[in-house]
């Protein structure tokens, strides 16, 4: 087999894998949008069973054969050509992947639905009591899995190593570096920010708002940041998401409440960033590990950079809220732009992380990544957690959950020992800034096209520098290559403190 | 290995091909009521992977050495065990399907792709000529097929082969003699039907009727008849129709037209009765061949069952028509349940099968079952075919299409030589009314209770003596357990002349 047959041989055995894959993903969007109450077991091991013959496959020696087959003629090729990418990041998954003994990754998958059913427990108990056995045991499973990760791809540590399947090529260095750094602006700004609680409302946004012009709404903003409806539609679920199911086909959910402007029209506008990336991928990448984002974390810039930094800016709202008024005339009576602004910023500190805003978030993610980092890799015992978690929260946020409920019981995430993924959402807003500043530089009409509700020449500039290189590079590549340096928290920390310090008349 | 451990070992290989099945059942079912219209390239490679990796499980050495393990210990098992069915059925299966080469499937695929292009085209000109290579070579090889899967059968001739995939154990001797039978009643009376067209008017059906509303009486009609809502789901499409996902979970579809009543509820009652069948099957036959139905024939003879004799009857209506009129309350006005009985049961010959009504429906089916038989076994040229057609319209049903758009170019199934499947619309209307027939004998009480809108008598006979057995048995198996007798179409033919002798005072 000669080099050119092996490479085609590699893309058709990605492509089938990339099919089982993807149609499990249509699995799992129906589970959560359309599946009626009783389809939940026969479904779970129809995906089961997809998800079982991708791992097989991706894993299998005919993987590993056909790189080898292929390594040295793509080692020849440009860095960032197709073919050396393709092959580069395969490799780097393989790796990964093939790692794990089947053994492992059962036992993980057992323990994770045992944590599972100990964590729904300890939330009705509202104590960490009842899930700290299963946990105790997912932390050890993970340290295990992460060791074997660290001998497969040469991480220095335990949170390495995990976290190269969310973040490839990030360190804990590194993250430790920009967690210090945000500390230390973002603790005494939201001090600050919670004694001055009084000179910002939201009460407009929480009004009754009828549920199917709320759903309008969203449709219009979709639209206007340029959400193709011909390549995508969007539906509601109980927690929105976006997935998507190849090249002319991505998914959006979002959710309405009926008493409440925001949840909505921000969960859309989040989504819609994550389906403009994943519409912005190059089509010719389909059937490839290429054709997806770089990385959680760059993923989660662009659904933040929608959410927040176009959604939550006067320029937005200078274009929307005449559309929001015609939808909503009696609840938007007499609202002005500088209003809706000030309510749709609205800054304070809470227990809960979904429900933090753009000053909080961040600290509501240190938590929980300082605790995650050492309970793997530091001293933290699973029993001193929950009295970490509330120092800390104590400590970064000034607030003291009353009980593990609204502590650290609160995410889905760890009830299946989930570790490594939350830095992603900070890595997000960060980035979302990071991007967003290099494109207003590159082109400064950005603010003013939106103002007039022209989106296109900021969408133009991801699509550019962000979305047209699907998953060839790592976050920091992707970022030299868009921004002329690594990762940088000081465009966020700017943007942050002046804007909020104009809010709360800091 | 022992006799238990490949029996195990047997039901968790079919577990994984049922997965996977159902999965593109899963990708079937979105792509007609969700998918973006640009989805569809990327769609249909998924859908081919999953459909060729199931094959290949299907068709591989591994099941015939399975099923080489059980044979003996269930041949030793009672015929109706659920054991001795699940080996009986999955050996026929996979004698048809690893008769066939890889190559011949993939070309017949081909074909058929090629064959859906020349059928597209020649509906753009109405007239069969840019269809006619196409749909020839398509008849060729079809013929081949039959050839290798008669081998494999031991069938007498090709029709009977590809029957086998639709009615097992059925052959053309016998429909011969149904459609014999069905002829020497039918002809003459859609004859003098025809005649006495001002008898009957159905100009109620034909007004403004509020899609949504009528949205709320399919969903109303559907609760009536025992769907389970909480194990399935209605959603809207093109074409109607039913697919199963497994145990709790059945969807349906529907169309709505805006200037028609009957067009959405008729078609919700049809896909009614095929949910119903599949929310029947007892859920230990998951994932294995055992789970589903018996044959298109008796699928069909559920769906028509509640469509036409429970929905068509005047039972039905004595119950439902204040609900439709609670719905329509200016449409319906003054009807009386004499009045839509008598509308929604108008009866005319008609160039389209869909189209068509009860009386002329089988005529219909009578004219594509001989063109086929005679293209397959018999002397019929391709050349011949769209003056053969138009001479049986004009013999059958006293109409001759004006071009071949409105004659044999109407219908999917041939464009990519889909043969055999037309005979269970007949089948199926002739079994609804022999399993109808005997189930009135059983329960007397069930014309009384569905005047009083509860249809669950009806529906009990059918779980016991249909929905029960799954795809255990042929259809002549079922009929002759279900009724004491073999197919008869004699409960059927007195049930039409009665009916429609007095509507049309014959």
């Amino acid at each position: 087999m000669d080099v050119q047959q092996a490479y085609t041989r590699l893309l058709e055995h990605l492509g089938e894998i990339d099919d089982l894959q993807r149609a499990a993903a249509v699995l799992s969007w129906d589970r959560q949008t359309n599946m009626p109450p009783r389809g939940s077991a026969t479904r779970s091991r129809q995906a089961a069973t997809l998800g079982r013959i991708a791992h097989e496959r991706f894993t299998s020696e005919e993987t590993g054969r056909l790189l080898a087959a292929v390594e040295e003629w793509a080692a020849g090729l440009p860095y960032d050509s197709d073919e050396a990418s393709l092959v580069r990041v395969t490799k780097r998954r393989y790796a990964l992947q093939s790692s794990l003994s089947p053994k492992l990754v059962e036992t993980l998958s057992i323990a994770g639905a045992q944590g599972f059913d100990a964590w729904l427990e300890a939330r009705a108990t509202r104590s960490f009591r009842p899930f700290r056995d299963a946990f105790a045991r997912l932390v050890e499973l993970r340290k295990e899995e992460a060791d074997a990760l660290a001998e497969a791809c040469g991480a220095a540590c335990r949170y390495d190593a995990l976290l190269q399947r969310h973040e490839p090529g990030m360190t804990v260095a590194q993250l430790d570096r920009l967690f210090g750094r945000l500390k230390e602006v973002l603790v005494p700004l939201v001090r600050r920010i919670a004694e001055r609680q009084e000179l910002v409302s939201d009460a407009i946004l929480h009004q009754r708002y009828d549920e199917s012009r709320q759903w309008e709404l969203t449709l219009e903003a979709l639209r206007l940041i340029g959400f193709d409806f011909t390549s995508g539609r969007q539906d509601r679920s109980v927690h929105p998401f976006t997935t998507g199911f190849g090249p002319g086909d991505t998914r959006l959910t979002t959710r309405i409440f009926a008493d409440h402007l925001g949840g909505g029209l921000f969960a859309s506008l989040h989504e819609g960033g994550h389906g403009l990336y994943d519409q912005g991928v190059p089509a010719r990448f389909a059937r490839t590990p290429l054709y997806g984002g770089t990385s959680g974390g760059v993923h989660e810039s662009q659904s933040r950079l929608w959410e927040n930094v176009v959604g939550r800016s006067r320029e937005f709202w200078s274009f929307f809220l005449p559309k929001a008024r015609a939808l909503f005339p009696e609840q938007l009576r007499g609202v002005t732009v500088e209003v809706m602004y000030r309510a749709v910023n609205r800054s304070t500190p809470s227990l809960i992380r979904v429900d933090a805003d753009e000053v909080t978030y961040n600290l509501h993610i240190m938590v929980r990544y300082e605790l995650e980092r050492d309970l793997l890799d530091g001293d933290l015992p699973v029993d001193d957690l929950p009295e970490a978690w509330n120092r800390k929260m104590e400590a970064y946020l000034g607030v003291t959950p009353p009980d593990d409920l609204h502590g650290l019981l609160q995410d889905i995430h760890w009830s299946r020992g989930g570790f490594a993924g939350f830095p992603g959402y900070t890595l997000g807003n960060v980035i979302s800034l990071q991007l967003y500043e290099r494109a207003c530089q590159d082109r400064p009409d950005i603010p003013e096209s939106i103002r007039r509700g022209d989106t296109s020449p900021l969408l133009e500039w991801m699509r550019t520098h962000v979305h047209a290189h699907g998953a060839k590079f790592t976050p920091e590549e992707l970022l030299q290559r868009a921004t002329g340096r690594g990762l940088d928290p000081e465009p966020y920390l700017n943007y942050i403190t002046r804007k909020f310090s104009e809010l709360y008349e800091l």
